[in-house]
């Protein structure tokens, strides 16, 4: 029987804090502004990616996400398989020992540890899990870095996912696309403390759907060029001075000030799309509450293109943060995990804040349908693992 | 007995599609940027003042709005009676002859003709009646574009309610405010086919209230400065321009994007501003739809700072404006105007949008508390009716 060779990861979800939004060039994703993300723990949000091939497989490449075949013919997916075969192939050229498994089809299986339902952008994790699998497969020397140029094809936001911790994506300016990589302002351990909660919108009140694509941003919006050209580059430089000065006040005002900042420009689109929705103001305003009660910014929300909330905070300040949303919807799914019994409800703060934010808090209460209780964490990890067994089928 | 001096006038409401948000100096009302807006016709929304001074009557100044005492000691009002006083001492120095009303207290009565419970901005309309009705009082020579100037100084927008049909402020540049005035960019009878449906959303869904202040986007919106610097100017010559030609695609276009424009730099302020609500959302859905199912731009949608929608459409289109929204909500209050009586429901049109758009459908029909109808009308108009009797007393 032939060899199947078969090599597995996790790879983590990244929640943007310096939003990327609009591209220069679509095709190779390369985006009209620099951005940068904290990476989130695996253990409570990863996809988890086993890639293998064997000649003995059909002929076709395949990719089998949660159960479901997916469709590997986009171009997108086309990109990471070819730019990944052709360092295979350097180093089969250069060394005649070394399997061609370039030349072999691919056999991809992915799963994910937390609900599609949540409406998390998944495509980061997927993309980042899927060029570090394979990289690992064919035992490229390529780094972190090396490879985000890849992912970065499959998912703009993607290469931010192949490290741990603080990472920023530098837009770059080479035509190929060659210096628009990820890089890493700080590793984990270095700010150890952050942590986020999300509040995931249920799905019945998602609102009134808008047709979207951030391409229309970048030709319609009047207010979009000052963004890219003035705005970020200052915030990049703001954000990661907070980031190695551990400067949460700066850190959560930027963040925030940034949310605004890319929501305003989709407003601004022609026709104008909405992410935000009545659910998402309510938690804005809850946020400011939390901040204001506290006298400074201790939790900073931020939102990607949907109404879900982010809101980090630090370690010190669970308790006047989660805390508070423990008391408010400690029914909800998502406390009954590892970090979710941990947090103390803190009934106190959320009726100062009910008393102030009564509209607000009753929207959360009505519209919120899961938390998911996260905080800093590491890049993609090598696991044994396998979703392969050792004849080249699922495992699952 | 002492006589009693007595002049009545009614003022338009005005709403504008280029919109004025940011003052350049806060204490004269002079704008970051021009604005322009259609005047609404008074017999659907006007303020009713009658301006009155006498000897016999108490010391100081006083106003009655809407059967209620209004304090008129702000630093706005005052403005107001000190520019008119000054110009009735001019007139009252040049001839010896002429009666000292400058030095007399006054008395003024105004009334709405609309419940305030529909949460427009009456301001202007008041501003503009009590700046005319005293000017009229006083039987000032002045141009609509010299009481434009005082009326600014009572209330941004009100200097354009001076105007019927389509109304310009030009910002200016002098520091006294001298060239901060209205204009009339076209008499209401250029393009009297203008018509507006407005949908008030119910006060119990304005949503989470927010902190407001054009001031703080002013300060804080980085979005902001390229709005009124590059933006809006070149908005305010397209718009005149469609005005001009009675180009209702280029009017409906810009007048979306410019609230557009005006709302996200709200969202961009820090903290946010939101006045746009998952209702307002839901006009927002539902004009696209009437254009897109028309194939062009044939109702076009504004907001002012709150959820309530103004869709301008021309009278040719009322079929499939007005009418698609009385067969959606024909009952709600509103409808039995003269207006209102004449528009044909358009059940067909209406289910198409519902199929394209049901969750916006079933907002609206919720959460609009009632309709208003209206259309480009004429600017402050004298009258006989006065609220004050012979005695001084008000009428009602």
């Amino acid at each position: 029987m032939a060899e199947i060779y078969r090599a597995s990861t996790t790879a983590p979800v990244n929640i943007a804090v310096i939003k990327y939004w609009g591209k220069r060039d679509p095709k190779l994703n390369l985006p009209t502004n620099s951005s940068l993300s904290v990476t989130l723990s695996q253990s409570d949000l990863r996809t988890h990616t086993t890639a293998s091939c064997s000649p003995s497989y059909p002929a076709s490449d395949s990719l089998l996400l949660n159960g479901s075949p997916q469709d590997v013919s986009g171009a997108r997916t086309q990109a990471c398989f070819r730019e990944l075969r052709a360092l295979r192939k350097q180093l089969e050229d250069a060394d005649l020992a070394v399997p061609k498994l370039s030349a072999m089809p691919l056999k991809i299986v992915s799963e994910n540890n937390f609900p599609t339902a949540a409406g998390l952008a998944s495509s980061a994790a997927g993309f980042a899990a899927l060029v570090r699998a394979i990289a690992n497969l064919y035992e490229l020397p390529a780094s972190p870095t090396a490879l985000s140029r890849i992912a970065r094809q499959g998912s703009g936001s993607a290469c931010r996912s192949l490290f741990g911790g603080y990472v920023g994506w530098e837009q770059g300016s080479a035509v190929d696309g060659s210096d628009s990589v990820a890089f890493q302002v700080a590793p984990a351990n270095h700010w150890p403390s952050m942590r986020a909660i999300i509040l995931v919108v249920s799905a019945a009140k998602k609102g009134v759907s808008s047709t979207t694509g951030m391409q229309a941003t970048v030709a319609t919006s009047s207010l979009f060029a000052s963004r890219t050209s003035e705005i970020v580059p200052r915030r990049m430089a703001e954000m990661q001075k907070a980031i190695q000065e551990k400067d949460f006040e700066t850190f959560g005002k930027v963040t925030m000030m940034d949310s605004n900042s890319f929501h305003a420009t989709c407003l601004d689109t022609y026709p104008p799309i909405f992410y935000l929705n009545d659910v998402s103001r309510a938690a804005i305003k809850v946020v400011e509450e939390i901040n204001a009660s506290a006298g400074k910014i201790i939790a900073a929300y931020t939102f990607d293109a949907g109404p879900n909330a982010v809101i980090y905070y630090l370690e010190e300040n669970e308790v006047q943060v989660a805390g508070l949303f423990k008391a408010m919807m400690g029914e909800k799914e998502g406390w009954k995990s590892e970090r979710g019994e941990k947090v103390q409800g803190n009934e106190q703060a959320f009726q100062a804040v009910e008393k102030e934010a009564g509209v607000a808090v009753a929207l959360l209460r009505e519209d919120v349908s899961r938390v998911i209780l996260t905080g800093v964490g590491e890049g993609p990890e090598k696991t044994e693992e396998s979703l392969i067994d050792e004849k080249g089928q699922p495992t699952t």
